[in-house]
């Protein structure tokens, strides 16, 4: 496999990084290319249509899209891609990321965006996420998704301690 | 004053407009030049690149976006010009608008959208608003503003009838 | 391609069906092979145990959940496989499906569930963004993808009517 | 009376711990004996299985399972075993155990679980309560109870102190 | 056993009975003597005392309580009897039983309420969680409510129906 | 006027009384005798019980509740006494109050509890509503509380300061 | 007693009639002189501030105020009498009355509003709450106020019909 | 262009200036002249009305109002002046200003307040959109608005920084 991106991770602002960093940390463990860069939907809407637009033709398989507040991100994303987009609701000041949840998750008919948890759950499950897809036809991914898994399951010990 | 709309009213949807009509009523009312369009921000995104960056040069002051669940459109069209945009959160099957309120107020900081209450009152609203601004440099409009005002104040009965 | 489901539509009741559908009418306008099944966390917690261990195997690709209020349908399909698994949050009688969404998106880190809107758009979306993830590696589902958001765009009329 | 545990204490995190502790606390207080252990419904999904089909011919009397976020731990036990189960919301980190509540409460009819209050006093309370079914048959639980909420009323000052 | 009720439901109004009736029928079900009683807490604030100060020495077991809005009647029986109280929140014309439910589950340190879902699968399962209290010494209802159980999995079709 | 007591401050618990002092202190600058108790609804239901069926004959013109969480204090008291009773939502550890808040102010037809804001605004506001029945038959505390009302509004700086 | 109104039962709008007049009915029925009058805060402030500023001075010693959404006539009143003031917080269309709940009840600290429940419950509550207060110094509104409980409570059948 | 402010802030309290002073400094910034003041709806009504009813002679164009929890400023200034009017929930201490936002949005049908995010970023945001307002007829603010917007797009670096 080459180590051209088949994920991009886009975030709305520099300050959703250590959020959505742990989307790129799975995807690292699970050996899944990708690639980070920030796009504001409100910021910079040029950027983003670009990004959207050219996505699939660059070889990306699947888009990962984390945004707080009025989170427009993954929908414009979704509304500009046929690449499965999958959303990361941030923790917001006022609100705890109930209106990124919502602005996220509440999409019309006809243009998807499959979301996760608010926060660094959802981060981390969007690059589980995104994993299971590329490993639908890629074997060494699958493998890592199977030994993680696995581990996972297996780090749980039965006791608590205090 | 010419006919040329100077308020372009925009709706995700056409199920939108039966609530986005009483934006238009009033600007009717108020004397203020329109135009109402239906420019989806998932489903015609291009449609919305074109309008929202060429609104102020086609004379628009002012634009009014209502849209439904995570609605994307008041800020996108926000990020797009540099004109006052004021949002209709659309009542939502599910959640009765609350997830259309928080798509559209929460807005990060840079980008604003002037939101006005969910459904028919902020619908009508927006209008009012809007002509309020209009009225700033237009006699006509503000002598209008004043009698509507004056009127609905006269209007209210002291007495409750059964 | 041959006709054996790659995805699988599971609900937690037949009352889900009139939503669940609508995932199921679009993967049939999409040329995606599925399977819909009753599957009950709670009332049958072994079907589910048995569907979802068995799903890879059987060839399913995705799996597409439907449930409402506690749902735990989706979240627990995704613990016994590593297909990727969508959520509908169907909408519920007291709480109008706020209930359910928060049950199938607030999923723990390890354990990912994408998640789309609540009720009837939710589960046309579920269908169109598992479609999205067949279309990588199918250039049939790919084409028919391109041309459903095509018509869908086409179909917006710019000018609401009365 | 044996020392057997009649309560089975399940969690679905080692982080959980600190809350449910408090439900092991009082029920040492109360002369009931239990056990602990980390079942993740999510991560460990065999183990839930095995522990709630079993509980029963265990001898356990009553499951105590708390969980957070997307909660589907007290449900899916409740699902697998036809012993009385109590549920804590454990506290949540952006929905401070709001979605920990809806996930545990709104199950469906047929498959009950009795839920307690979100975080440490629903831990506590959750012991009280399994210890309250214990009392039924067994007068020196229902010695300590009486004794318990005796002292609890007890000690409640007349007088507020600065 | 005879037919001395050993399950007192109590609700806190007439309009509460069409939704507690759910209990009463799985109770008549499961073979679990019951008698049904309107109580109101803050209309008959002497008939509560009575009622639940009397509970044990008359006989009950367990208490299942019904109520809406500002819900006080499950909390103040559980605040004077040491019998499990179980609460069901009746759904309100206002909020839809929100207020019901935080009212009734969200109970101090030191006096629990085993709280079920709002409205009718609430109490349907608060009759259930009480016939599973009892059955943990009473075979014949314990035999009655496995039988529920695995009639009520077996009810559930594979194939949902159009 | 007598020294004896025509405001009773009651609360829950102990912890209430850093809130509840605010309505004490503005109880003792408004020239109002008042007495506080704390009187658990759920731990000292009898307490409760005598507190509130002899506070009119007592002397107490007005009750003052603060309770947190499933608050029932106010409710219940003003079930007992047909005296006019404010209530005072105790800010709650996992919901912030918004469970006291609705377990206040949702009373049922015929049993009202006047509702302050959540905290120490309510509280202080508490002390200031039950001084303003208080006026109404006593010019002494009327005029003390002209004078804090205009002390009020003169405090108010026009000028904002960083 | 003259006939002279002691309490006024003021509201946003004519649509708020239906439900503040079961203020007025109880009212009626324990011997209490209103008058009812509509004042909105937004479309009306120069009625508002007459009403408020007048108000005690012509006789008045409560003020009762309804209102919906963005509800700011009790809190208004409030703000320009030093009489109590009870609020009602109307049912409004899309937010089932949650806003004018929360746009009533949390006044910052030094303008207190009682605030009664969403709606019908609210405004007959609003009527009995001022009712209790007349009654502190006027014997006859005691007694039938004293009446009125009673019967309130001898109404309440024991056993629930079908 | 004179000094002469054109846009007139106000707030409710000392306390809510490090919010509201986001508004000043981007007026500031785009060479918008402004005044700043403390008007308490509550605490100093008369001040209110005075500010209100002047404002459009006074030369005001735009008035943005901040104000927390039950926010009644932004609505009555409406209420009192035909000019635009933009409100900034600031946030609360229980609610996080979720009740400020439901206050200043949720206005009725005829009195518009355009509102903006909760905190900070709606605060930055009135000072946007206000100017956004006055550079429809002043080509230097309407110069510097597009500077602001420009420099805000191109300070959006593309890769993210651990």
């Amino acid at each position: 496999m080459s180590n051209a991106p088949v994920v991009g991770i886009i975030m709305g602002s520099q300050s959703d990084w250590p959020t959505m960093k742990l989307a790129a940390d799975v995807l690292d463990d699970l050996g899944v290319p990708y690639e980070a860069k920030i796009v504001s939907a409100h910021r910079t809407p040029d950027r983003l249509y670009d990004y959207a637009t050219s996505a699939k033709e660059r070889g990306l398989n699947v888009i990962i899209a984390g945004a707080g507040g009025a989170a427009h991100l993954p929908g414009m994303a979704a509304a500009m891609t046929p690449l499965p987009v999958f959303g990361v609701p941030i923790k917001s000041r006022a609100l705890s990321g109930k209106d990124s949840l919502l602005s996220i998750v509440q999409m019309p008919g006809g243009i998807p965006v499959g979301t996760l948890a608010i926060g660094d759950a959802g981060a981390k499950n969007a690059g589980i996420l995104a994993a299971s897809v590329i490993a639908l036809h890629d074997n060494l991914v699958a493998d890592k998704l199977d030994h993680f898994r696995a581990a996972q399951t297996a780090s749980i010990a039965e006791d608590p301690v205090d």
